[in-house]
Order: C-alpha cells, then sequence, then structure tokens
C-alpha cells in the first residue's frame, strides 16, 4: 500500500491576464464536460464539419485544409514545418522573440536550413531585411515570421510580408497563436501559405489545440514532396483524410473528443460576437488598459504603432523586483499576469486581454491590483487615477454596436 | 455575413464499448471543466507532480521519467520512437495488428530500419519469432511490441519477450495504450524499458493524453544519442525539463490543463479502487459478456488464453450484415461498438469492457441489445438466454474486496 494520499484537485480560482491560457468562457467550460461520444459516431462527424467551418470563419479563409491539430500549439507550429520542409532546403525564418526562435528550431529539426533574420525584440520584423534576405538567398522557398509575437507584444505586418515572399516565389508559414480572434487577419485575402494558432489565447477555451489552415500553394507543395513527411502524427496527407469528407473519414488518431467540443463552443461565441466586433473590442479594452497604466506610470516596451491590444509588454518600474509583484498579485489578488521571457525575463510583464479575459471587470481588477502592490512596494501612485483614466478612455470608446 | 447557422453542440448520450473512447466517469466530466488555471501557478505545479505520483502508482514503476504527453496516444507512440531511435538503427517489431504495422512505420519516419516479426491476427506475438529475429539480427538495439492489441483483442506477453530483447542487449518500447488498468501490467518488475499508454480506455478520461514512462536504460540511451531527436515538440530532453522537479520547471509549451485535470481525477479513481481489483474487475465483467456472448452463439477470434479481458473480438455471425448491426445498436440502444480494423473489417467486431465501462449494467444493456438487433434480423436465439447467462456468470465470481 501507498502510504502517500490523494484527493480531487480543486484549482484555485485566478484572474488569467498573462499571455495565455486566458479566462475561459463558462460556456466553453461546460461545453468541455459535455458526455463523451465515440470519434467515429456519426454525431460527431457532424460537429466536425461544423469546427471546420467555424475555424475557417475565425480565420477568414475557404481553405478546404482548415482543421485542428490534437495537440497544443507548439505541435501546429511543427505541423507547419514537417509538412512543407524538405531535407536540405533553405527557409527565411524572421526572429523578433522567443516564438520566431522556436521556427527556426524546427527548421532545423525537419532537416531544413534556416537563414535567419534578426530584429529587435520589441520590433516588428522589418519588410526590407526580409526583402533582402530573400535577394541573397534565391533558392528559398519558403518564409516563416510570427504575426503576433507572444514574447513582446508585437504585431509584424503580415500582409506586406506575404506579398514580398511571394514575388520571390517563397510561400509564408504564420505563427498567429495569439493573433486569431484578437486582432485583424485575413487569411486568404492576404494570401497566407500555412497558418497555425492555438485555443487558450483570444479563443478562451482551454489549451491543447492547434488550429491549422493550409492554402493552395502549400498543398500542392504538400502533395508534390519527394520524401515522406517525418512525423506519422503531425503527417497532413494522413490527417487529412480524417478530417475530410465525413462520407470518407478515415481513421488517423483518436481525437480528444471533448476538448473538441470546447473548441467548437468557443469558435461559436466568436461567431455569435462577429469577428470584426471582437477585434474591435480588443482594441477598445487595451485603450482603457494602456490609459491605466499609463497613469500608473508604466512604460509600454513597444512602440504604439507596432503594439498588440491583446498583449501588453510592459517595462518593469525600476526599483520594482518582478517575482514579488508577479507573486503578490496571484497570492492576494488571484491575478495571473506574464513575466518576461527570454532575454526579457526580469525586465518585462505581460499583460494579457485576450478573448474572455478582455472585459472591463479586468482591466478594472488589474489596474486595481497593481496599484495596490506598487503602492504598498513604495511607487509613487496617486490612489484611484488608474481606474478612473481607464474608466474614462472606455466610455470615450463604447463599443460600436454589431451591424 | 454568413447564411449558415451554427448552434451548441449537444452530444446524444451513448453506452461505450467500442475499442475506446470509453464511458467517462462522471467525476472525471466535472473535473475536466473546473476553471483554467494558468500552467506555470504553483498550484498547477503541485497537480503535475501528483499526476506523476498517481502515473507511477498506475504504471507500477518509479521512473522518475513519467509523464503524460500532451497529445494523443499515437503521439505516445511518436514519442518512444523519435527518442529511441537513430537513423540506421535496425529496430524488431512485432506485428500481429493495426498497432505493431504503425509502430514499423514510426520507426521509417524515425529514420530507422524496422525488421518485422509477423504474427496472424488474432494470435499474441510468438516469443520464439523474436529470438530468432534477434539472432538474425545481432545489431537490433531496440524491441517493439503492443501489450494489449486493440484491433484484435489479443493480449501478449510482456515479462517474456522484455526477458528475450534483454538477453540480446535490446531494450523495448512497449504499447499499453489499451493495457493500463484493464489488466496485469508491471513496468518495474518487468523491467520494461520505454511505454506508452493512452486516457480513453481502461482509465476512462477523456481522449487527447498519452502517457508515457522511460526507465534508467531508455534515459540513457536518450541521452547518449548522437542526433537530436526530430520532433521538437516530442523532444524528451525537452519535455523532462517541463515535466521535472517543480522548482526548476522550465517552459517547454503550454499544458492542457483541463485535460490534466480529468487525467488526474480518472488516476485518482483507479488509485481509490486500487489497480489489482481494477485488473480483477475487468477479468470478471469479461466472464459476465462471454457467458451471455456464447448464449447468443457468437464466438471469440482470439483464444481464450490470449484473449483481452477488455476488448472482446467476435466473429460476426453468418448472414448478418455488419453495418447494419452496428448502425441499429447505436441508432435504437445508443450502443457503440467496434468495427474490424485493417484486415479484420466485415469479420468482426470489438465489444470493449474499459475501465468505467467494465460495469454489469453494461453487460446486460450490450447482451439485450444484441439480442433484439439480431434477432429481428433472423439469428436463432433463445430469448432471455443471453442475460440470464451473464446473470448466473456474475454471481458465480463476485468480487474479491479489497484488502
Amino acid at each position: 500500500m501507498m502510504t502517500r494520499q490523494f484527493t480531487s484537485f480543486d484549482p484555485p480560482r485566478r484572474t488569467l491576464m498573462g499571455p495565455g491560457p486566458s479566462d475561459v468562457y463558462p460556456r466553453v467550460l461546460a461545453a468541455l464536460s459535455r458526455p463523451t461520444i465515440g470519434h467515429l459516431d456519426p454525431a460527431f462527424s457532424d460537429m466536425m464539419e461544423e469546427t471546420k467551418a467555424l475555424l475557417q470563419y475565425a480565420l477568414r479563409t475557404g481553405n478546404p485544409l482548415t482543421l485542428p491539430i490534437s495537440a497544443p500549439g507548439s505541435a501546429g507550429m511543427e505541423a507547419c514545418f514537417v509538412n512543407l520542409v524538405e531535407p536540405g532546403e533553405e527557409v527565411i525564418v524572421c526572429v523578433n522573440g522567443v516564438f520566431g526562435g522556436r521556427m527556426s528550431e524546427n527548421v532545423l529539426r525537419a532537416g531544413g536550413v534556416p537563414v535567419v533574420v534578426e530584429d529587435a525584440w520589441g520590433m516588428p520584423v522589418d519588410p526590407q531585411r526580409l526583402e533582402d534576405a530573400l535577394r541573397a538567398h534565391p533558392s528559398a522557398r519558403l518564409v516563416a515570421f510570427v504575426q503576433a509575437e507572444t514574447s513582446t507584444g508585437v504585431l509584424s505586418d503580415v500582409r506586406l510580408l506575404t506579398e514580398i515572399a511571394h514575388r520571390h516565389d517563397a510561400l509564408v508559414i504564420v505563427d498567429a497563436v495569439t493573433a486569431v480572434g484578437g486582432c485583424a487577419l485575413e487569411v486568404d485575402a492576404w494570401e497566407v501559405d500555412a497558418i497555425y494558432t492555438g485555443t487558450q489565447k483570444c479563443l478562451s477555451a482551454p489549451p491543447g489545440l492547434s488550429p491549422v489552415s493550409f492554402g493552395p500553394r502549400a498543398v500542392e507543395r504538400l502533395q508534390s514532396r519527394r520524401r515522406p513527411v517525418q512525423s506519422w502524427f503531425l503527417d497532413h496527407t494522413l490527417v487529412m483524410g480524417y478530417w475530410g469528407d465525413g462520407a470518407r473519414r478515415s481513421y488517423h488518431h483518436t481525437a480528444p473528443i471533448n476538448s473538441l467540443y470546447a473548441l467548437h463552443e468557443a469558435l461559436l461565441l466568436l461567431w455569435e460576437e462577429g469577428l470584426e466586433q471582437a477585434w474591435e473590442r480588443h482594441a477598445r479594452l487595451h485603450r482603457g488598459l494602456r490609459a491605466g497604466l499609463e497613469a500608473l506610470g508604466i512604460e509600454f516596451l513597444v512602440a504604439p504603432e507596432h503594439r498588440l491590444p491583446q498583449l501588453n509588454t510592459l517595462r518593469i518600474p525600476e526599483k520594482i523586483d518582478d517575482a514579488t509583484v508577479r507573486g503578490r498579485l496571484l497570492s492576494e489578488h488571484g491575478l495571473e499576469i506574464g513575466a518576461g521571457l527570454g532575454a526579457l525575463a526580469g525586465k518585462v510583464w505581460r499583460i494579457g486581454l485576450m478573448g474572455h479575459s478582455a472585459r472591463s471587470e479586468n482591466v478594472f481588477t488589474c489596474l486595481a491590483a497593481l496599484e495596490q502592490v506598487l503602492g504598498e512596494l513604495g511607487a509613487p501612485i496617486e490612489p484611484g487615477a488608474a481606474v478612473d483614466a481607464a474608466g474614462s478612455a472606455l466610455q470615450e470608446t463604447p463599443l460600436a454596436q454589431s451591424a
């Protein structure tokens, strides 16, 4: 007999304003716990079809190959690289944060040769440097970059970077993990070739799945591969058969049934709100948070024109200890904000306003908690100023009624 | 605006007696929908530690490298192969069904050279053939086989096959997806080197995660690799850092928080019942189902000594149409049983008694539904005989009280 004792896990109640997971919609949690059915059940196939259609809506695409990978965003990233890179191929990877670096690692593991184009952390991907790299490496047939760098809170220009890549006959892989639902993204209009995202950011479902979409050029590239995809689990030529036309569905792996219930519900909520309305909501809440943070004297890492509304990266004020503040926010206020990653560890905080976390209650909760903790640590703070400033900013820009 | 309409998905209520997913425990569904917290939250780290300890209990192992891969069983399989196979290495793969075949495919994708040892579908892996293969291929350092073949319902002898492999200085990878919780398995006592399982079989959690355990020889092999693991997502040298000692946890990917709540609760239920009691329960329910099926004149594919109690593979009676029966069981009785896979498609049914599905109610539900549907299709069936036979068999072998 084991002497150790175990009991059911009852998680503490948190307000999630880090870089993800974000607060999950109550309707999504309810969907998650509906009774499990078989992954080959006709009712489940119908739900898969709806999920595909709702994903196409969220990504603004008609790509038939649009489906959730049965694993987190990192696996969605890997799926794009192992399906589209062949050994020995040069791939231009734009790196302006942690996730660009991870893309470069994925190219290596897939046997490719990464050509890294670096930009400073906190800056967007520079279109001119991409152009230069494509000129210097004319054999590169693939370009990869991150739309919304989760490590820095920076937005890069997907439309322009894709145009440049296409002028040089290269396809693009876009990391949209933190982007989808939180800021403008048009897969078809911007001619994005391959894109992956996550469920736990602006879609506000639990983490664990990674929606991926391949456009016609990516599908053609996949179908003309010289060697099989190195991953069996992520091989799109097989996964397609499983997520393909319901009548001809072939068994590949056992789908994560309940997680897919949750994703379906989260996408449904986005569809009910309207995609553009969701983008606008994130922008508005960002303005409220920003006004409050400025009243607290906290500065943004990123210039205004490159900031992600859904992920706010802030310089930690001088003489303030990172871990102390985050620890007290968590233990005293039940509030999670994000630490800096990599080169920014200890230097920044990341405050997410994603999906269900992008609500005025969360903005006020966060500002009030920060005011209290920073004030107690001796920062020069005018009581109530942050919440007032946020309230005014939110009043000035009410949400437009949906059409 | 899209003209298509979408609504929340309300799954039909099913009794799941296929090859998995099995019926999920209500307590597990309740755990699944608890509020999401951050994957770096200290409370979540504590739960990860408990989950590891409960997994070690379920697998009868003290292996520190015991953790759930954040993706379904197929990814757990791939994790074992990409971490333990290096390009050019011969791997002996014992194939006696679909999942052995998939292992062989995984060896290929990892750059290895599979040496396939085939046994007939419906037969266990033959120890003598493994011995012969190891003699013929002395450079092979790895042997892979399936303990509980989900496609055929056959149990192979893990202890003996592992002994043989070790005598030839080869490590073993064991597929225990359908085994864990449903039949005896002793990772440490049998000296299994690497093993993977799934959540949706005898653990009765939803599908989506794959617990994996590596013993000391496998860890040594991993640490002495000449080349990096080809998958970033499944690279155990990185995943270990994330699931390692709580204090030194390093970010790898965002864990599937809620799915892990569910796995923790499912493992807790197994721990509360007791592992040996769970094995005994599966054996007992199997005896009840078998008595009933024999009363219906339905024959098993597998000889009694090689049958899995938790997965019963049955020859479809002559003149009975496979799809008609399964369709009517599903639509008229809400009962899912499994079809044959691969070479057995159209020839067998697979009836699972796994985890929460291994209950006397399920045995009676299944037998009564089969009696009704087969009777209506003209099979010569004596009314009530199957349920009576199952009831008698279950009465003869009450569950022993736990010690």
